[in-house]
This record gives structure tokens, sequence and C-alpha cells, in this order.
């Protein structure tokens, strides 16, 4: 057993747009949870949203650790935990449902019909309870994954990230062999996607977006045809590159009014569209296009079905490679400026990352 | 064989708006084709749609009969042709794709991928090639489902309807097997949706709309809750109803952007929302709800996965009981006054049915 | 708060074959648990094949009570539980999954991969944990379903049947409008299925057996075309009512041989073939006519992905009656009497309820 | 046009294992039919067992040319014909089926109801219509796919396989990313599907098999853990390596007893078993341990939902390497030799392929 101290440093919210790093508690696991000493921890956009302006169900400010995508070392074990040995190298996913709501019962557990009550065991960490910008954090064991040697504590804290974009793939049906699929927005959600959807055996990959720098990435991780919407039109490529039928599947990781209008048009008569990224307003949409098309709209909240663990077996085994999606580690202390780093996109950043051991 | 005459009476589109009944020659079956004696002929908001500004793939004025919803009697057989026989009583679907694009190879016909492209196979009768507003049509097997003795033609003319809805239903998975169900406009495929959730095992049903007339239509036919949405808070009673959590299927049948809005609101996490109706322009929609809920939205266009097969089988066995729906009925003569009375719902019209026979 | 003595009446298996009503301690519930005082226990074939022989995960004999479809009223709660209240009239379902393994995280919870280990928290009443046929019980809330006032307690017992069919249903896809569906064996199962392939829109409905007095029981719940298998040649009646193609579903609810080869021939290609009921042994099955013509074999184990809640719907509305299946009740103290009667069909036997209170 | 000659060489049945090559006329493509110039085309078991007792539907021998899975050049074009060019690259998929039963209206043509009747459309190349070996064939467009320059007629022609395997990863539902695959029998098809599952995303990857110069091939082409059954206990390492738990889906590949038993129970709790070779006869197989433990048996017949043309993407874009199956080649006129080599595994042979054209 490690020797676990009893206060650690982490970065609580404090009030809106107001983190600091303070000294807390380490938690003590509950019987099925393990303690986990966190490696590696990476900023996303939802975290940013958050410390803006509460989410649902968000613990008060003074007592709130942020921070939902992260990795590190098993510390402890809960009283009836087996299934992982202290020192085991491991990453998150962040949902954990009450299990006792009909979503729940039926493995729909980030759609938990309780989010944000505790008291009947749901936790979503760094959303409704404690999260791994800290040294230490609680996780139930139905949220951990094991990660091999091999794969380092900053790529694995991105499976989350991974997660997401797989669920998203499983929602859809998830066999994509061979299919055309565009994919709009090059951020880390977009990005993971081209990967991820290669790795599932999609045919052409098309990917969309504004930045140069960013559409670079994709260059050598999957992505047939790269298109910046600013030099090209896309809807000319998409049907150049489909014989003027469109896509199978469109994936809108843009999150903008743009990016879904793309979305719709681009997808041929009965194909899908994959919401990944958060509208944050609510703005118009062809439904004539999609329902004479026969065209259906998916959404992806967290890294449903146990997706994190999938994701993780393809860092294990090197089936994708996140590595190019980080830009930036900072020690935790750095909090402040690394939020500004990922917010700004400062020196192309797309993933930044926090060091709490540093 | 039954005596075919060289000529019959069709209703004819000779312009915008202007419809004329005049002499056409009947038509000759190809090989894989029956002729159909029709006997009723709904009329549907498409018809008038398209009566009004040409779809796309639409014949030419002066050539093109209207009508795809009709019921009759088998008069004649393609060459090639033994599945049925002279004097059967048949409904029909509109839709029989091309046979060779990749959405028909997988079943997809209704999005076929040639539509509007005869030359290629496609038909959709009353829409790109004629239809049943006529004595006489001819039709694709595929497309042609028998009905028994007890079911009379008008009631099997409606069968089209019931068999999008059923579409619509096996789109979202199709068990609803006590599932609580919102439908929102008691037009004819609202209150088609009703009967259709109930025959499918469908738990608490809650139809929503602002004509009485037309709600009481639903009183004995499945819907367990009715609510004037003029009268009642909808959401007010669909939470009380769902336990606060929200339904598990909405399905938007007024095409207008409250009802969708209203269809996204009361669904539950995870939930489905059917859009059974045409939007006829873009209009905008809560899509931070859909993510951050993970709802998904679903489209029904046409009667596809031949569920007007399943359709006939309801009616024949009795199971779903469409002649409450049916309001009028005029000779094929008094065309354009069946559209008025259609259109502007005179004396409570739902539907209104031609008889080319009379 | 209802009064709870401290010992209570229950069937215990004290040995093979041996079985003995005995004062037990009333049970307490755990935090997310309720106790139910329990007014009807129905047998099943799988209670009289543990009670010969132990099952894999088995509580020691003169520990065990046994008993797993049954229906009660809460009489309390634990300490989180505020789903339910005190008086409500409730059934349950057998299993509750470990809440911890993959399986259970994807909503299998009857395919828990701790199946048997209480101490990862896996239970499953009356198999691995303590049952209902006892004047108490205790069940996690996930496994109790309401059921209306109009529903009676010994019907409501049932109503666990019931889920395992509509689960198998679920299986198969759960959309079977129109369908044909070939069912054999008229025992609990087979006539549930029945009902339940009714409610959910099924087509024709064919049911084979050998005992007419059973098969009456279907003659007023749902069955198109009854065969007794000894009288007629149901390949005959089957290819003749299906035009020669086959029905799309076969239901094995007869746990023979003779049962799953009429299963699998009488399907047509591309059928699914459905085992309800559970062969006790290997035996040879035709994997050839399997492969050559497409067809699927899916199996039932409990009454998964919550289809107790969907059943007890389908009672509450009175969309299915179970209560023709019930044949005979006895107070709990003739417990060796009501399985003699129950194993040996004396009577007529079909289902036997057992009435702890009495 | 390229100019096509009046007569052909081409591999004839002349009875029971008789073939002869034979001046056969060269076929007229109908209106959706292309003429191919074939240039490589693969020996299959089924080939062998057609050739020694006639399958349903079979033409007379004398007439029948075998020979299913090829790839050659289009060289004419039916009258309706603009998907393809002549001089286009292509391989095929055996099945079209008539396009008017419910089972290929539905998209389920390998299924067709009308299977062996090509009165009705109903066309399985080299099974019950003329096929590929021969210097020129005629296909259905439906059943013909472009591959790219990059790709050889000899691996094009094993797409068929590959489509095979591809349809029976679709039929267990397709998303397998990051599942635990075992795979029983190192023939084309069990090889093929180590590499399927691999391009789509599995986990752990196990083959099972007897012969080490066939699991050899295995070794760079994507299997993880290759197990010769004759050294080493296949359930000792299956439970190593999956925990105790069971592996998600075991492929049977080996068409025996032996290999159905091993799929049946190294497979978990809610596993999936896939028929992927056909059993010869009916043999016995441990129903309870799939009804007890909730696992499903899924059957493949042919390539069907188009997925050769999800092959001929894999193949275009090198996701998959079918080479390392490709032991010999002979000129058509070697074709006794050919099959000698195949069926006696000469020389280590695995895939054997005439070349009509030499």
């Amino acid at each position: 057993m490690l020797k676990i101290p009893e206060y650690m440093k982490a970065v609580v919210l404090m009030g809106p747009d107001k983190l600091e790093v303070r000294d807390m508690k380490v938690p003590v696991p509950g019987p099925v949870d393990v303690l986990i000493k966190v490696e590696s921890c990476a900023l996303c956009g939802s975290d940013t949203g958050l410390i803006h302006k509460p989410f649902p169900g968000q613990p008060p400010y003074g007592e709130f650790i942020i921070g939902h995508e992260y990795s590190g070392t098993v510390a402890a074990l809960g009283e009836t935990v087996d299934e992982f040995a202290v020192g085991d190298r491991v990453t998150v996913e962040a949902h954990n449902g009450c299990g006792r709501c009909r979503n729940c019962r039926l493995g729909n557990y980030t759609g938990c019909l309780n989010y944000g009550h505790p008291e009947k065991g749901h936790r979503a960490n760094g959303f409704t309870t404690n999260g791994g910008n800290a040294q230490y954090v609680i996780n139930h064991i139905n949220t951990v994954h094991k990660i091999a040697d091999n794969v380092s504590f900053d790529e694995a804290s991105l499976a989350t990230n991974l997660g997401c974009v797989l669920y998203g793939f499983e929602t859809l049906g998830g066999f994509i062999a061979g299919d055309t699929i565009v994919i709009v927005g090059p951020g880390p959600l977009g990005l993971s996607a081209v990967q991820a959807a290669r790795a599932l055996g999609a045919g052409k990959i098309i990917l969309l977006g504004t930045r140069d720098s960013r559409l670079k990435v994709a260059e050598n991780t999957g992505a047939d045809i790269i298109v910046n919407t600013k030099k090209q039109d896309p809807m000319e490529v998409i049907m150049r590159e489909t014989g003027g039928k469109g896509c199978d599947i469109a994936i809108e990781a843009s999150g903008s009014e743009a990016g879904l209008g793309l979305s719709i048009k681009s997808t041929k008569r009965m194909g899908k569209v994959l919401l990944l990224a958060f509208p944050h307003k609510p703005f118009p949409a062809d439904f004539e296009d999609l329902a004479l098309n026969n065209k259906h709209i998916f959404t992806v909240r967290g890294e449903g079905w146990a997706n994190v663990g999938r994701a993780a077996v393809f860092l294990n085994k090197g089936i994708v490679d996140l590595k190019p999606l980080i830009t930036h580690t900072f020690p935790l202390a750095k909090i402040n400026e690394a939020f500004d780093t990922f917010n700004n996109r400062i020196d192309g950043a797309i993933k930044v990352i926090t060091k709490p051991q540093e």
C-alpha cells in the first residue's frame, strides 16, 4: 500500500472564472471505489464552460475541484475491490450513474435520470463531484480502465475524449466499414473522430475546418481529404468525392450553426448526422431537408456505454495515437496559465494538460 | 381476365393549382407490374403541396395523374406475375426504388438515390409517375399488398398513412412495449400514430392538439390522455404523468416549430423524437437540450421497409381501425370540391376520399 | 410504517427434493432495498430444477428460501429509498446484477459476470439469494415494479414470466408488427408468448402443442391457429399458412429436441429462432439448414432489460390477461402439495401459486 | 468498346466430379448487366461441394459454368448502365436477389425467397446461373464493385470471401471496438476474419487451428494470440486472456462439431457465436450453456448487405491485405489440377486461383 498523505494540492473553483490551487483533504474511497494518484489531467471546453457559469448539479464554490479527463496510478482500494491493484496505471471516464434509475438500469448511465443527485449515487467527477485537477481523486471502479505500460499518462488522459467519439459511433450503429465520413471541425473531438473512424474501417474520411495548423494534425492520422473551408467550397469537394450522392455520415464537431448546416447538407439520403459538439443556443436547421431525405440527427452526451474501456484498448494496442493532439503541459500551480493557453489557443494549443504531481 | 377499356377518367394536373378530370389511356403493366382498377383514393397533404408547386422529378403538366394513397382490384397482370391474381383486392405503397442504387440494394428504397429517374427504374406513383386518382393505375408488385374481404376499399386507401407511421416506429427501434409516447398534432398521421402505438404495446399515450373535434377522434382509439394545448399546459401534464422524467418518445406530427419545440422538451434524457410531419422551412430548435440530454431526432420519408405490408395485416386482422379518420367521400368528378373540403377542413374533414369508379 | 414481526414463515430447502416450512428471521432491507410482504408466489420449472439439484451459486441447504416469481406490498424502505412508499402494491424481477461488471455496466444484468457472488453485489432472489416463498423478502429497488389496484396479486406474480417473454422479443429486435410467429409448447412461457406477440402487433400466431387442455387456453388469448401436433402435421399447416415460405419467427418453448427441430425447420430464410425454454442436455440440431438459410438462434436468460417493468404496464393497462394461466392456489403450508400439483400437472395445472399470508 | 469474341473457354460441369474446359457462347448482358472479361477466379469450398453433388437450383450438367469468386474488366454494358464504363476494373459478389420477394425488398437479398428461380429474376452466379471460371461472364450491376489500380486481379477475386466475413460482423452488430474475438479455423474465411476484425478495431484476436502453416499466415495480419490446439489447451489460453470471463465474440470457421463446441464454450455470458462455415450434417450442441448464459448463434449465408462493396473499399485503401492467402495460380486449362491442389491442400494451398485469359 502506498503512503497516502492527509492533504493534497487541488484546483478549486472559488467563484465565477476564479480558480485557486489550494490544500484539500485527500478523499477516502468508498467500498466500490479506488483512490487515484493523478499524473495528468487534460483541460476540456466543458471545464471552461462551468468555470464561467455553473452547470446543473455543480458543487458550491470553494469546495469544487474541477477536471474530468485524467489518468494516474491506483493508490488505494475500496474494501470490496479486487478488480484493481495498488500501482495499476489507469485512465477514467467522468460519469458514474446512480445505478437505480431506468436509464442506468439499461446501461444508459451518461443519461442518468438522477444526474446531479449524489445522494442517489450519481457521480460525474469534475461536474457534480470532485474531479482530477488534484493530486488525488476517488473514482467508482466502473469509471476506471487499465492502461498498458507503453501508454503515457498524458496520452491516457485523452481517453475520455476518444470514449465520447466511440460512443458517438456506437450510437450511429457502429458499423462504418468502407463508409464515407465528413467531419466538421478539427478540434480535439473532431481530430479524435478522424482517428476513430479510421480505426473502425471507414472508407473516405473528409475533414473540414478553417485553421491550417489544426487541419495539418489530421494529415498523418487518417484523413483522406482535408478542406480548409475558407479556401475551398466544401460541398463541391464532398459531392465530387461521393459521386454527387453525399456522405454516409457527417460528424458535427464545431458547435456552430454553419457546421450543423453543412453536416445536414452534405449527408446522402438516409444518411446520419452526429452532433459531437454542444451548441450553446437554439439555432435554425433545415428540417425539411432532414425529413424529405430521411436523414437523422444523433447526439453524444458523455463517454457512454463504457466506451472509455474501448478507448483504453485502442491506446494499449496502439490502434490510435492521440499524442499529436497534446500541445502543452503545465504543472498544477500554473492552472490559470494553462487555461489561458487552452482557451485562447495560444501557440496552436489543442489539448493542454496539467501535471498535479509536479 | 377482366375486360379493360382503352380509355379512363383521371385527375390530371394541368398547371399550378389546376386539376382537371380528363380521358387518358389506360396504362399497360410491365413484366413485374399489375394493373389496378382503383376504387378509393385518399387525398394527402403532399398532394396539396405538389399541386401548388411541383416536387422534384414531377412529370409535366398535362400528363401527370396525381394520387398516391389508393386501393382497388387487380385487373391485369404483368407477364411474370404469379404473386397476384386478377380480382385480388389490394392496397398500395407509393415508392418503388430503382433497385440498383446502394440505398435500394440495402432495402432503403424510399431513400432511393435515383429518386425521380424513371429511366433507372425508380417510381413514386403520384409523385414522379402517374398515380391513383384515376380509374386505373399500374403498380410494381413490390408496392401492392392484399387486403381481406372484411376491409373496405375506403379504409384500405389509408394503409399508406399507417405504413408511414409504422416505418417511423421501426426507425425508432420498434420495441415500445410499455413506453410513454407523446404525440403532437391530431391530423391523419398523428391519429394513425395513436393507433399504431397502441397496437405495438405502448404504455401511456398522450395526444396534444388544438382542435377538440380532432382530439375527440382519439378518445376511443387508444389515447390515454388528451390535451388541448389551448386549454392546458402540456408540459405540466407530461411531467406529471411521467414523474417529472419526460416521455420515452415524442412524435411530432404537426409540422410546426412549436410542435418540434414541445417534442424536444417533453422527451426524457436519452429519449427519441420522431419527425412524422414535414416542416416547410428552416426553423430554430434547442440543440443544446438535445446534446446535453442525449436526445436524438429521427425522420420519416415515405412508407419504407415494406411497412404498408404490415399496415395491411393490421387492417386485415382488425388490429387498428382507420375508419374514424374518413370524414368525406366524393366521386372523381368532384375532385376540386374534394380538395377544397380537405384543405380547408370543411365540416371537420380529416381524410377525404375520391371514388374513381363513381 | 407497518409493524414488522421478527419471525416469519418461509419455505426452506433442507436438502435435495426436501422442502420445509420453517420460522425464519424477517430480513432487514439495505439502503437501496425494500422489504416486501409477499401475497402470492408462483411456482416455476426452475424451482423444480434447483430443488432437485442445486444451481451454481445456490445458498446452502437449511438456509435457502426458494421462490422467484412473487408479488406483494412494500412493508419497509431502505434508508435512501423514495422511489416507493410503504403500502405500494408491487411485483418483482429475480435478477439484480452486481452493477460493477462489464455486462451490468451495459445494462445486461441478467448476464452479470459476477453471478452467484453476493459479496460483489449480485443477487438473484430464489436462485442465489433468498426468495419469495415466504411472508417477507427483501428486493433491491431495481427489481421492484408497481402494479395498479385492478391487478390481483396472483396475476401480478406472473409478471416475471411475461418479462422473460418480452425480453425475448426485445432480443429479436422487438418490431414484429404483422409478422407470422410460430410458438412451440403451450406451457406458461409459450402461452405468455402468445399474448405478448398479440400485444406487440404480430400478424398470424400459430401455436403448436400436444395437450388439448393447454392449447385451449390460447384460443381466446390471441392464437390464430392452434395445432395439436399429434393430430395434424405442423409443417403442413405452417407452410400452407405462410405461402410455403415459413414463418418470420419461431419460438421454442418446449425445451425438447423435437421442438427445436421444428422451430428451425419452420422458419423462413433469414428468419429467427428464439429459445425460450432451457434444454437440459446437448442435442443435435440442423446447423446446415441454419447456415444455408441464414437463420439465427437467440436465447433468453431471465427477464432482462427491465422487461418486468414493461410487463407490469401490460398488466396495469389490461393489455394482456394472465389470469387464464392460473389454475391452482395453495396456502404456504401446503408447499409440497403445490409442487406435486405443478410438477405432475395434476388437474390440468399450468401455473400454481402459493399464498404466504394464508 | 472492346471487341468481344463469339465464343470463349469456360469450365463446364459435365456430371458429378467431372469438369471440362469447353467452348461456350459469350453471354450477352441484359439491360442492367455488364459483361466482364474475367482475369482471376478463386476456387471455394462451395465449388467443391456442388461439383460433387448439385446444390438446389443448380443448372443442368453440360451447361453449367462454375465459379463465383472472380475479378476482371468490364467489357460491355447493358443498355441502361451508366454506373460503369468499359475498361473498369471490377470484382463481384455472387448473389443477385429477385428484387420482388419480401426479403429482397428489405435488402436481405442473399436470403432471396425466390432462390434458384431465374425466371423471377434471382441469380447466384456459379450456383444457379453461370459463373466466372470462364473468359467472360455477365453480372447484374448490383453485384459489381470497382477496384483501384493498385489492387491486383488475384487479390480482388477474394473480395467475396472478405464480403462474407464483413457481412458476418455486420450481422453481429458490427461494433467490435476493443472486443476480444476468438476465431476457430485458419482457412480462407478464418484468416480473412482475422484481418477484418483488426480493421474494425477489435481488441485481442485469438486464432485457433491445427496446422502451423496456416496459423503462420495470421502472424503478421492481425492475430494477437495463435493457438495450435494440438499443442495447447485453447480454453486455458482463452480464459487466461479474458480474466476467466470468456471472449466477446467467437467465430466458427471450421465447420466442425468440435469447432462449434469450442466457440460456444469460449464465449462469455451474453456473448455471440458466429457460424462462418457450413456444417454438412446435424450435430449436437450445448443448448443449455447457450440458454443459461444467454449466448446467441448467428449465421452467414453469402456476402449480404452489399458487403463486397465494403470489402472493395478495404482493398482499394489497403486496409486489409489478402495476398498472403493466395498460394497458387493456374491457367484455366489446368482446372482439374487446380481443384486437386485446393482440395488436398497440396503444397500448403489456401486460396487457389485460375486465370481464364491464360
